[in-house]
Protein backbone atom coordinates (compact mmCIF):
# COMPACT_ATOMS: atom_id res chain seq x y z
CA UNK A 1 0.00 0.00 0.00
CA UNK A 2 1.63 3.03 -1.42
CA UNK A 3 0.91 6.59 1.08
CA UNK A 4 -0.84 8.74 0.00
CA UNK A 5 1.37 11.79 -0.34
CA UNK A 6 4.11 9.65 -1.90
CA UNK A 7 1.43 7.61 -4.53
CA UNK A 8 4.63 5.94 -5.94
CA UNK A 9 7.12 5.57 -3.48
CA UNK A 10 7.25 2.69 -0.90
CA UNK A 11 6.60 3.21 2.77
CA UNK A 12 9.23 4.41 5.43
CA UNK A 13 9.40 0.52 6.37
CA UNK A 14 9.67 -1.22 3.28
CA UNK A 15 12.50 1.44 2.01
CA UNK A 16 14.43 1.05 5.16
CA UNK A 17 14.36 -2.81 4.71
CA UNK A 18 14.86 -2.52 1.20
CA UNK A 19 11.72 -4.76 0.21
CA UNK A 20 8.79 -4.20 -2.02
CA UNK A 21 6.12 -2.33 -0.60
CA UNK A 22 2.91 -4.57 -1.25
CA UNK A 23 -1.07 -3.97 -1.18
CA UNK A 24 -1.81 -4.47 2.61
CA UNK A 25 1.47 -3.72 4.19
CA UNK A 26 0.94 -3.44 7.47
CA UNK A 27 3.44 -0.55 8.44
CA UNK A 28 2.74 1.46 5.56
CA UNK A 29 -0.38 3.50 6.67
CA UNK A 30 1.98 4.33 10.06
CA UNK A 31 5.66 4.65 8.47
CA UNK A 32 5.02 7.70 5.71
CA UNK A 33 8.13 7.57 3.24
CA UNK A 34 8.69 11.26 4.07
CA UNK A 35 9.28 10.12 7.71
CA UNK A 36 12.63 7.60 7.67
CA UNK A 37 13.45 8.41 11.20
CA UNK A 38 10.25 7.23 13.33
CA UNK A 39 10.66 3.71 11.63
CA UNK A 40 14.55 3.33 11.74
CA UNK A 41 13.89 4.44 15.86
CA UNK A 42 11.53 1.96 16.12
CA UNK A 43 13.36 -0.69 14.21
CA UNK A 44 16.04 -0.06 16.14
CA UNK A 45 14.53 -0.64 19.85
CA UNK A 46 12.21 -2.80 18.98
CA UNK A 47 13.09 -4.61 15.66
CA UNK A 48 10.29 -4.61 12.54
CA UNK A 49 9.73 -8.15 13.62
CA UNK A 50 8.29 -7.48 16.81
CA UNK A 51 6.78 -4.44 15.73
CA UNK A 52 4.56 -6.40 12.73
CA UNK A 53 3.63 -8.85 15.19
CA UNK A 54 2.20 -6.30 17.76
CA UNK A 55 0.43 -4.69 14.59
CA UNK A 56 -0.94 -8.03 13.92
CA UNK A 57 -2.56 -8.82 17.60
CA UNK A 58 -4.28 -5.12 17.74
CA UNK A 59 -7.22 -3.98 16.10
CA UNK A 60 -6.94 -1.93 13.13
CA UNK A 61 -8.19 1.63 14.71
CA UNK A 62 -5.53 1.30 17.20
CA UNK A 63 -2.63 1.10 15.39
CA UNK A 64 -1.59 4.13 15.04
CA UNK A 65 -2.16 5.09 18.56
CA UNK A 66 0.63 2.03 18.52
CA UNK A 67 2.79 2.79 16.46
CA UNK A 68 3.34 6.43 17.79
CA UNK A 69 3.39 5.01 21.55
CA UNK A 70 6.21 2.78 19.92
CA UNK A 71 7.88 5.53 18.78
CA UNK A 72 7.69 8.39 21.41
CA UNK A 73 9.31 4.81 23.68
CA UNK A 74 11.98 4.13 21.08
CA UNK A 75 13.18 7.77 20.10
CA UNK A 76 13.08 8.41 24.73
CA UNK A 77 15.51 5.03 24.99
CA UNK A 78 17.69 6.34 21.84
CA UNK A 79 18.32 9.61 24.38
CA UNK A 80 18.58 7.84 27.47
CA UNK A 81 19.44 3.89 26.54
CA UNK A 82 19.78 3.65 30.14
CA UNK A 83 16.26 4.61 31.59
CA UNK A 84 14.46 5.46 28.19
CA UNK A 85 10.70 6.57 29.09
CA UNK A 86 10.85 4.85 32.51
CA UNK A 87 12.96 8.36 33.37
CA UNK A 88 10.10 10.46 32.53
CA UNK A 89 7.54 8.48 35.06
CA UNK A 90 10.08 8.31 37.59
CA UNK A 91 10.26 12.65 36.98
CA UNK A 92 6.32 12.48 36.72
CA UNK A 93 5.58 10.64 40.21
CA UNK A 94 8.34 12.76 42.01
CA UNK A 95 5.93 15.92 40.50
CA UNK A 96 2.99 13.87 41.86
CA UNK A 97 4.38 13.24 45.26
CA UNK A 98 5.94 17.34 45.70
CA UNK A 99 2.79 18.96 44.31
CA UNK A 100 -0.03 16.56 46.76
CA UNK A 101 1.83 17.64 49.69
CA UNK A 102 1.66 21.39 48.80
CA UNK A 103 -1.08 21.23 48.63
CA UNK A 104 -1.96 19.40 51.60
CA UNK A 105 0.04 21.57 53.66
CA UNK A 106 -1.46 24.92 51.81
CA UNK A 107 -5.05 23.52 52.81
CA UNK A 108 -3.63 22.91 56.03
CA UNK A 109 -2.17 26.36 56.51
CA UNK A 110 -5.56 27.06 55.26
CA UNK A 111 -7.57 25.66 58.12
CA UNK A 112 -4.71 27.40 60.74
CA UNK A 113 -5.00 30.37 59.42
CA UNK A 114 -8.54 30.77 59.34
CA UNK A 115 -9.28 29.42 62.67
CA UNK A 116 -6.31 31.92 64.27
CA UNK A 117 -8.83 34.66 61.98
CA UNK A 118 -11.64 33.90 63.48
CA UNK A 119 -10.77 33.49 66.80
CA UNK A 120 -9.01 36.96 67.39
CA UNK A 121 -12.21 38.11 65.46
CA UNK A 122 -14.60 36.61 68.04
CA UNK A 123 -12.26 37.60 70.93
CA UNK A 124 -12.89 41.47 69.08
CA UNK A 125 -16.53 41.13 68.65
CA UNK A 126 -18.76 38.91 71.11
CA UNK A 127 -22.40 37.92 70.23
CA UNK A 128 -21.72 37.10 66.39
CA UNK A 129 -23.45 33.35 65.61
CA UNK A 130 -21.09 30.64 64.35
CA UNK A 131 -22.53 29.81 61.22
CA UNK A 132 -18.96 29.33 59.30
CA UNK A 133 -16.74 28.02 62.23
CA UNK A 134 -13.80 28.64 60.03
CA UNK A 135 -14.24 31.56 58.40
CA UNK A 136 -13.59 30.17 55.19
CA UNK A 137 -14.93 30.77 51.63
CA UNK A 138 -18.22 28.85 50.87
CA UNK A 139 -16.10 26.60 48.05
CA UNK A 140 -13.76 25.25 50.60
CA UNK A 141 -16.70 23.12 52.05
CA UNK A 142 -16.97 21.65 48.62
CA UNK A 143 -15.00 18.62 47.46
CA UNK A 144 -12.95 19.75 45.29
CA UNK A 145 -10.39 19.89 47.35
CA UNK A 146 -8.70 16.92 49.40
CA UNK A 147 -7.59 17.43 53.12
CA UNK A 148 -7.58 16.11 56.00
CA UNK A 149 -9.94 17.85 58.38
CA UNK A 150 -11.62 16.25 60.76
CA UNK A 151 -13.19 18.85 63.08
CA UNK B 1 28.68 -16.85 34.19
CA UNK B 2 26.29 -18.97 36.19
CA UNK B 3 24.06 -17.19 38.88
CA UNK B 4 25.21 -17.07 42.27
CA UNK B 5 22.03 -18.53 43.27
CA UNK B 6 22.10 -21.65 40.95
CA UNK B 7 26.12 -21.92 40.31
CA UNK B 8 25.19 -24.34 37.79
CA UNK B 9 22.42 -23.14 36.03
CA UNK B 10 22.59 -21.02 33.28
CA UNK B 11 21.04 -17.29 33.07
CA UNK B 12 16.85 -17.55 32.05
CA UNK B 13 18.18 -15.57 28.83
CA UNK B 14 20.42 -18.53 27.80
CA UNK B 15 18.18 -21.09 29.26
CA UNK B 16 15.13 -19.65 27.23
CA UNK B 17 17.67 -19.19 23.99
CA UNK B 18 18.90 -22.51 24.30
CA UNK B 19 22.09 -21.90 24.34
CA UNK B 20 25.58 -22.51 26.62
CA UNK B 21 25.69 -19.56 29.20
CA UNK B 22 29.08 -18.78 28.73
CA UNK B 23 31.68 -16.73 30.81
CA UNK B 24 31.21 -13.52 30.43
CA UNK B 25 27.62 -13.42 29.39
CA UNK B 26 26.07 -9.98 28.91
CA UNK B 27 22.68 -11.35 30.27
CA UNK B 28 23.98 -13.34 32.86
CA UNK B 29 24.32 -11.00 35.74
CA UNK B 30 20.40 -9.25 34.79
CA UNK B 31 18.54 -12.32 34.50
CA UNK B 32 18.72 -15.30 36.79
CA UNK B 33 17.71 -18.38 36.10
CA UNK B 34 14.91 -18.23 39.09
CA UNK B 35 12.89 -15.36 37.29
CA UNK B 36 12.38 -17.00 33.54
CA UNK B 37 9.58 -13.67 32.91
CA UNK B 38 11.95 -10.81 33.47
CA UNK B 39 13.52 -12.37 30.44
CA UNK B 40 10.61 -13.92 28.33
CA UNK B 41 8.79 -10.46 28.52
CA UNK B 42 12.06 -8.24 27.42
CA UNK B 43 12.73 -10.77 24.49
CA UNK B 44 9.54 -10.49 23.43
CA UNK B 45 9.30 -7.14 23.10
CA UNK B 46 12.73 -5.93 22.41
CA UNK B 47 14.48 -8.77 21.22
CA UNK B 48 17.09 -10.79 22.58
CA UNK B 49 19.69 -8.95 19.74
CA UNK B 50 18.36 -5.50 20.67
CA UNK B 51 18.88 -5.91 24.46
CA UNK B 52 22.53 -7.64 24.04
CA UNK B 53 23.61 -4.57 21.67
CA UNK B 54 21.91 -1.76 24.06
CA UNK B 55 24.01 -3.69 27.14
CA UNK B 56 26.76 -3.59 25.47
CA UNK B 57 26.44 0.43 24.97
CA UNK B 58 25.93 1.29 28.02
CA UNK B 59 28.77 1.22 31.33
CA UNK B 60 28.27 -2.15 33.00
CA UNK B 61 27.15 -0.08 36.65
CA UNK B 62 24.58 0.94 34.34
CA UNK B 63 23.19 -2.50 33.30
CA UNK B 64 21.03 -3.08 36.08
CA UNK B 65 19.07 -0.12 35.53
CA UNK B 66 18.87 -0.57 31.75
CA UNK B 67 18.07 -4.03 32.11
CA UNK B 68 14.82 -3.10 34.92
CA UNK B 69 14.07 -0.59 32.76
CA UNK B 70 13.93 -2.63 29.97
CA UNK B 71 12.06 -5.00 31.88
CA UNK B 72 9.40 -2.24 33.18
CA UNK B 73 8.78 -1.33 29.79
CA UNK B 74 8.16 -4.58 27.85
CA UNK B 75 5.50 -5.81 30.94
CA UNK B 76 3.67 -2.87 30.56
CA UNK B 77 3.61 -3.63 26.67
CA UNK B 78 2.27 -6.41 27.54
CA UNK B 79 -0.36 -5.51 29.75
CA UNK B 80 -1.54 -2.65 27.06
CA UNK B 81 0.05 -3.30 23.70
CA UNK B 82 -1.66 -0.40 22.38
CA UNK B 83 -0.11 2.42 24.61
CA UNK B 84 2.75 0.68 26.65
CA UNK B 85 3.88 2.64 29.54
CA UNK B 86 3.40 6.02 27.54
CA UNK B 87 -0.26 5.22 29.00
CA UNK B 88 0.97 6.07 32.81
CA UNK B 89 3.06 8.85 31.28
CA UNK B 90 -0.25 10.30 30.08
CA UNK B 91 -2.08 9.43 33.25
CA UNK B 92 0.63 10.92 35.34
CA UNK B 93 0.44 14.15 33.15
CA UNK B 94 -2.48 15.01 33.31
CA UNK B 95 -2.47 14.44 37.56
CA UNK B 96 0.57 17.01 37.36
CA UNK B 97 -1.84 19.29 35.82
CA UNK B 98 -4.61 18.93 37.72
CA UNK B 99 -2.39 18.91 41.10
CA UNK B 100 -0.95 22.57 39.81
CA UNK B 101 -4.37 23.60 39.00
CA UNK B 102 -6.17 22.35 42.33
CA UNK B 103 -2.73 24.36 44.27
CA UNK B 104 -2.84 27.76 41.82
CA UNK B 105 -6.68 27.87 42.80
CA UNK B 106 -6.06 27.18 47.02
CA UNK B 107 -3.60 29.61 47.05
CA UNK B 108 -5.45 32.24 45.49
CA UNK B 109 -8.35 31.64 47.57
CA UNK B 110 -5.99 31.91 50.44
CA UNK B 111 -5.10 35.23 48.97
CA UNK B 112 -8.66 36.41 48.37
CA UNK B 113 -9.76 35.13 51.86
CA UNK B 114 -7.21 36.71 53.97
CA UNK B 115 -7.85 40.19 51.84
CA UNK B 116 -11.34 39.70 53.31
CA UNK B 117 -10.67 38.93 56.81
CA UNK B 118 -7.83 42.07 56.84
CA UNK B 119 -10.33 44.09 55.38
CA UNK B 120 -13.29 43.36 57.86
CA UNK B 121 -10.90 43.61 60.97
CA UNK B 122 -9.16 46.70 59.54
CA UNK B 123 -13.13 48.22 59.42
CA UNK B 124 -13.54 46.65 63.26
CA UNK B 125 -10.83 48.41 64.98
CA UNK B 126 -9.11 51.49 63.12
CA UNK B 127 -5.12 52.33 64.18
CA UNK B 128 -3.83 49.28 63.74
CA UNK B 129 0.04 49.13 61.86
CA UNK B 130 -0.14 47.59 58.87
CA UNK B 131 3.07 45.28 59.27
CA UNK B 132 1.18 42.11 57.76
CA UNK B 133 -1.25 43.16 55.16
CA UNK B 134 -2.50 40.30 54.09
CA UNK B 135 -2.48 38.42 57.62
CA UNK B 136 -0.87 35.46 55.70
CA UNK B 137 1.48 33.56 58.32
CA UNK B 138 4.50 33.83 57.76
CA UNK B 139 5.61 31.36 55.41
CA UNK B 140 3.51 32.87 52.49
CA UNK B 141 5.61 35.05 51.84
CA UNK B 142 8.90 32.55 51.28
CA UNK B 143 9.46 31.03 47.78
CA UNK B 144 7.86 27.59 48.43
CA UNK B 145 4.58 28.61 47.01
CA UNK B 146 4.32 29.57 43.34
CA UNK B 147 1.19 31.88 42.80
CA UNK B 148 0.55 34.76 40.73
CA UNK B 149 0.02 37.31 42.87
CA UNK B 150 0.81 41.10 42.02
CA UNK B 151 -0.57 43.22 44.93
Amino acid sequence: MASSTHPNAPCAACKFLRRKCIQGCVFSPYFPPEDPTKFANVHKIFGASNVSKLLNEIAPHQREDAVNSLAYEAEARLKDPVYGCVGAISVLQRQVIRLQKELDATNADLIRFSSDQNASMMAQSSGSSLQNPHGLPPNYYGTNYSWNYNP
